[in-house]
């Protein structure tokens, strides 16, 4: 049997761990005697001729385990959805290329849009009878996959999350005044890292007072009120509050200007396109009088490797190997999954599951798992999350910052 | 000689280091024999009667350490300038309190406007010949106060800008498209923070391309048009923006709005009332028609103390034992400081200054550390930040979450 020759991607929005399960994807591809070559900039990269040779980029163990903690798609990236099945020529010469470059299978390492395009080039060689693998390798800050427990990327993500609401809360406490902080979390669909603001701490010593989630319609009397009843009892108060939250007939509350409480006037010449978190500080502000603001985590979330999970470090690039072990055995149009056996201690096995299960599904936050009044999430929530974000990966600094692998040319 | 009772108290903004001075304070006083109590929420605090007893907050060396990597003002702050002199019934007031708790020094923690209070305070005690001794012990992330080589929290936040700036450079850098990204920076009066994010790493692979200082009148025409040649050349540009940039007529871009670019029409019913970064993502957007991002790191930047500078906390803490041995030296009205002994190896030493100088003045970034075009900072600019953004103190982790020290009730 000939060397086999395995070509690996990345794609879509990147994430602390994204890397791990790409040096995960390396070292098993190595061991098992493997040809690595990355896409550059996903398939779309691919499609049109930007391939890197990992044995050329990437020589030495050292290089490997600085890619561990490098954030961000180190191959590079792209947001491209493959056409749909009945465009043959664009899927003949995909399969052209793969052939020409002697691809015996592809790991591409990605979220939704990135198990569509397993799932397509899947179907597309069933059908053309080709012989290569597809083998998709999941990772989203935002855990909204089905089929798995939870996804890589999602741990260190939370683990951000959870570490800065925790100091934010501290920041905003210092003053003996009442003010209601707005912290703004990333996730358009789905609640799952918003609700990791909830593992900041002990109530009153980090802990946000209340979480919202896109799950739960936002009544906002409701949430002035309860606002309200906290100030009577607090100082402090925080509200964690997912970016993706929506009013009962669904528009965005980011969408919304705040009229009132921001100094503008009736024709709106000072009115603010808000963030959720603006557009609430606005109106608790406009309506509770009391000090408010707004802090978006912002796109550090999915990038601060300084504050990985190892047990999603781990885990990604576990699935990583999967992905390779799972091509050499002959599986095709899967993806790598994580089940858990445990929370405490907290234990999980691989899977392999059919890809198109996967692809174009939302995984949303179940409503037992958020609090009677929308609000909050409850201790099941914390149970599942909490080990997500346990451990950490030694992180070497030089010259005051992190160590981080070179990009590539 | 009976045991000394001093008084420490925390003002101002707080810092990822300002816990570290405390725990230096309390430790060189018990090493001293002395009593140490703290006010609650600053001077305000004190003179509405909170104090706290330290001996019994803090009964072990554990705590100790835990305060010392706990973020923001641990005995809480306020924001309070003392009024003028001439106001005897308020001094005369203070002292009795001083007095009758049987204070022997006051060490107060903070900035600009805290060494003004203990100006303040000095200088009534002199008029009143009272013994009793006030030190300030300086803390800002801005590291404006004059006299000092640079002040305690600046070398964390530096550092935290440095590691977050060069992680959302991976990020945006992931897509094979072109793209520029406005990171906005602490610092209303001094660019020192802004300045940070050229430590960020190597060109093209963390530092950002541009920053912007307030120091420097910002000519939107030559940044357009710099920006425009970056891209020329590459995909990805990123500029450092404090949040204190002003045209040269004097105006805070932050206060501007955006007219075009972001949907609005000309009676600006979607106008925007911007921070610094998303006013130059929004006119760069406008005028390039270039895919742009702001990120605001927000108050993250004096709070994340999980990547606190090791040459800053034990900096900070150093004051902090300064500030009591000057203090039963028998000085009084002084701040604690550090020159600058040499750049490489970084070593600096203890100085007293009188607070008088210091009180009520902001230093600049030196223009001959800013390019010629004002839009970068210089090779010294990076040979004096970097060392104070060195090292790193362990941090323990409980759940998953940086282990903090208990509020106070």
């Amino acid at each position: 049997m000939s060397e086999k020759h395995i070509l690996v991607g990345q794609s879509g929005g990147p994430t602390a761990a994204i890397n791990a399960s790409l040096a995960g994807v390396i070292a098993q591809a190595r061991e098992a005697g493997c040809r690595v070559t990355g896409m550059r900039h996903g398939i779309q990269g691919f499609l049109a001729g930007h391939t890197v040779d990992l044995a050329q980029a990437l020589p030495d163990e050292g290089a490997l385990a600085l890619l561990l903690r490098t954030p961000a798609s180190w191959l590079g990236s792209c947001r491209f959805k493959l056409p749909s099945l009945d465009d043959m020529a664009f899927y003949d010469d995909a399969f052209a290329r793969l052939e020409q470059a002697g691809i015996d299978a592809v790991l591409y390492i990605g979220g939704n849009d990135s198990m569509d395009t397993i799932a397509k080039l899947g179907a597309h060689g069933r059908r053309a009878g080709s012989p290569i693998r597809f083998i998709g390798v999941p990772k989203t800050i935002d855990n909204d996959l089905v089929g798995t427990d939870h996804t890589p990327g999602y741990g260190s993500a939370a683990k951000f999350v959870a570490t800065a609401t925790g100091e934010l809360f501290r920041d905003a406490d210092v003053y003996d005044l009442k003010s209601v902080t707005f912290v703004e979390i990333m996730g358009r669909d789905a609640g799952w890292l918003a609700g990791a603001a909830a593992l900041a701490g002990e109530p009153g010593a980090g802990r946000p007072d209340l979480v919202l989630l896109p799950e739960v319609p936002l009544d906002e009397d409701a949430l002035l009120a309860r606002i309200s009843d906290l100030l009577a009892s607090k100082n402090t108060v925080m509200v964690g509050v997912s970016e993706g939250v929506r009013t009962a007939d669904g528009r965005l509350i980011a969408a919304q200007t705040v009229a009132a409480g921001t100094g503008t006037d009736e024709f709106g010449h000072l009115a603010q396109l808000s963030g959720t978190s603006r557009y609430l500080a606005g109106v608790t502000k406009a309506r509770l009088g009391v000090k408010t603001r707004a802090v978006e985590l912002s796109t550090l979330q999915r990038c601060a490797s300084h504050v990985a999970s190892k047990t999603d470090l781990d885990e990604a690039r576990e699935l990583g190997r999967l992905g390779v072990r799972a091509a050499l055995d002959g599986q095709s149009v899967k993806m790598c999954a994580l089940e858990r056996v445990s929370d405490a201690p907290y234990e999980t096995r691989p899977a392999l599951l059919d890809v198109l299960e996967v692809a174009n599904k939302v995984k949303p936050v179940p409503r037992a798992w958020i609090s009677a009044d929308g609000m909050d999430v409850t201790a099941n929530f914390e149970r599942y999350a909490r080990p997500l974000i346990a451990g950490e990966e030694p992180m070497t600094y030089v010259d005051g910052i992190p160590a981080r692998l070179a990009p590539l040319a």
